[in-house]
């Protein structure tokens, strides 16, 4: 019998751990496993022979980790350096260590490409260990797949927090311009939900990486708006074509870590249009609010993780577990397998066929997000504070 | 039978619109009451005879004000100029053609300054009309009541949103320092929220406008809790005493609006320490959150609305309806009346005493604030968003 491993890799999302509970609740039922171990700090828990025996978890806080945000098992951006790298002596050393014959990767465009060269890697020195991943980003750029686990959950709390803006933006007769960024580096799928606002509760201007921004178009737009409103909300992806400041110098996947196109905008209209604004960072919660978790996003989390755990058993490798909607009039998805080799470092854009203009995207998305974020989920509070999972983490010897 | 007007004056909150539901629901069940108004953009409504005949609201738009964010009546700031203003007859014109014998006022420090003026102005020209005041700020810096209806919610959303952002920023062995801006301009009562999540999930530091902030000091904190922990979050009043940019002009009160404490601080760890930071300004969802509204700040805020209809009827002006605990094994709170005079135009600040460091305030403080924050709400959701309501707001003929 052989151990498997899993790990969690890249930016958290609001439902990364519901995988996590998937695979454990799979992988605790099946009699063809020895050990199940978390990876801590992902790719970094296989070279420094870091795993957690996660059977030596409290079921309790197993069962929260469903309503947890960040990354229980701790998460890195490490990319993996080519196959003659001494590092991977040392993840062959903790794979025979533990007798590790399947390894779950759970991450985005990077960390699949984490994923491929661990497969390639143990086929091409004929070790018998399978390598599967799981789809997680709010970003929702990984091609093949309908849809990326996480983002539902963060279009959710986007949107919600978008109307809340706006309904608070109106409360003057002379307010602000309120200028909301939103994550999204290359791809604007995220900003891109606030579409589905109904008329009265939407912004009045919305920004994606995949259309063309104008300066000048942009303050006669904002000028006209506040003109006739008194005010004026605009939500723009932090992945904008303008000039902004690095914050944080390149991680090892050569992303330069940014801030603030809404800080160049605001700037630009108190100079330009001498209006107030008001600048909203939707910020880290977009990818961490568990009240505002899309019901399906939980359920699919979950469900992705089972489904990760069986294919693994079942012997396929190089492949990342994939949703597609079934043809039917209710919202309905099947699973499958897609080569990871097709996924990894590629990226799906907004397709440009669906942006009519920045006040409106086409009734195609909102086709396509509407059924991803329609039901909500219950949280557990405790002191009015939402619980979450404590781990024990207990290495694995 | 003379009329009863309400108006909201100042920054939305999230439970202001339970106030106006409190109101509606006293005021239509009173037989000695002829018109139920609701002045548009606070005393402009006045002004400029504005007002919205609540009568001819629909019922269940009503019941969802208890969920809606924002001001449903919209808000002004507007201070009232000296009496001998003709601004004041263009009022007494709106009270004697809608025939108003009540005015209830739902704001802040500012608004309370309304109350007074509106109830002296009447008073000194023998005009029978009562003025009652409802407090209403997420600063919680009303003198005399035991707290302000909407700091409870308030601080339940910064909690809960501190917490998410403490998990995610656990996520890498080499993380950044999480740089977290909450509201309150002179006094910390928002920001010392934090202060109730218990270990693990708190910020590393926290700074309200009530202490002393030294620049080296803190690099030296934050240099330290990065090397032993990888990452830091620190929790920070907007009304921290450091160089910030005017970003909006002056309001009619002479207050400027200020940005970004944080982008301050977040330059200066930039420059001397070297370590890369996430800014994360809480902005308009601290007052406008449905989803995370205290139970017992909804149900005091209707209660509120309520108890000034009452106490108009009676013949009370110059007051603001206040609350006080009860000494109770259990949390309980009365209402009582205390002279609008004692509370307009001044400040509570958090007290010093309950100040011990900027790692930890004192029990006292979480003793005070714990039964406030503990119980949390339904929220009725279409489509994944929250419901709110939609007024007419058919004008008063």
């Amino acid at each position: 019998m052989r151990s498997l491993v899993y790990f969690q890799s890249g930016g958290p999302t609001a439902v990364i751990n519901c995988s996590l509970y998937g695979f454990i609740a799979e992988a605790f039922k099946s009699d063809a496993i020895d050990g199940v171990y978390g990876a801590i700090h992902g790719v970094e828990g296989l070279i420094n022979d870091n795993l957690a025996d996660l059977r030596k978890e409290d079921l309790e806080q197993i069962e929260l980790l469903k309503q947890t945000p960040g990354a229980a098992l701790l998460s890195s951006r490490k990319k993996l350096p080519g196959e003659e790298d001494p590092l991977f002596f040392k993840i062959i050393e903790t794979m025979k260590k533990h007798n590790v014959g399947y390894v779950l990767v759970n991450g985005g465009n990077d960390s699949m490409d984490t994923c491929l060269r661990l497969h390639e890697f143990f086929q091409k020195n004929h070790m018998d260990i399978k390598v599967l991943g799981i789809p997680k980003t709010i970003d929702n750029d990984l091609v093949v797949t309908d849809h990326c686990l996480g983002y539902p959950s963060a279009a959710r709390h986007v949107m919600n927090l978008v109307k809340m803006a706006v309904l608070d933006a109106k409360a003057y007769s002379s307010g602000k311009v309120i200028l909301i960024e939103i994550m999204g580096r290359n791809a604007g799928w995220l900003t891109a939900s606030v579409d589905l606002l109904p008329e009265d509760e939407r912004p009045d201007l919305i920004y994606l990486p995949e259309m063309r921004f104008d300066e000048e178009e942009f303050l006669y737009q904002v000028r006209e708006i506040y003109r006739k409103k008194g005010h004026c909300v605009v939500c723009t992806s932090e992945g904008l074509d303008l000039p902004r400041r690095n914050t944080g110098g390149v991680d090892s996947f050569g992303h330069v870590a940014l801030e603030g196109v809404t800080f160049y905008l605001s700037e630009l209209i108190h100079e330009r249009l001498k209006l107030g604004t008001r600048v909203m960072d939707l910020s880290l919660a977009q990818r961490a609010d568990p009240y505002l978790v899309s019901r399906s996003d939980r359920e699919e989390a979950i469900a992705a993780g089972k489904y990760a755990v069986k294919m693994a058993l079942e012997g396929h490798s190089g492949q990342m577990v994939a949703m597609r909607r079934v043809p039917s009039d209710k919202y309905e998805i099947e699973w499958f397998l897609a080569p990871v080799s097709d996924i990894a470092n590629r990226e799906k854009k907004f397709p440009k066929s669906w942006i009519l203009s920045e006040r409106e995207l086409s009734e195609s998305f909102r086709e396509y997000l509407a059924p991803l974020v329609s039901r909500s989920v219950q949280v557990i509070n405790e002191n009015g504070i939402f619980a979450s999972a404590k781990l024990r983490l207990v290495k694995a010897k």
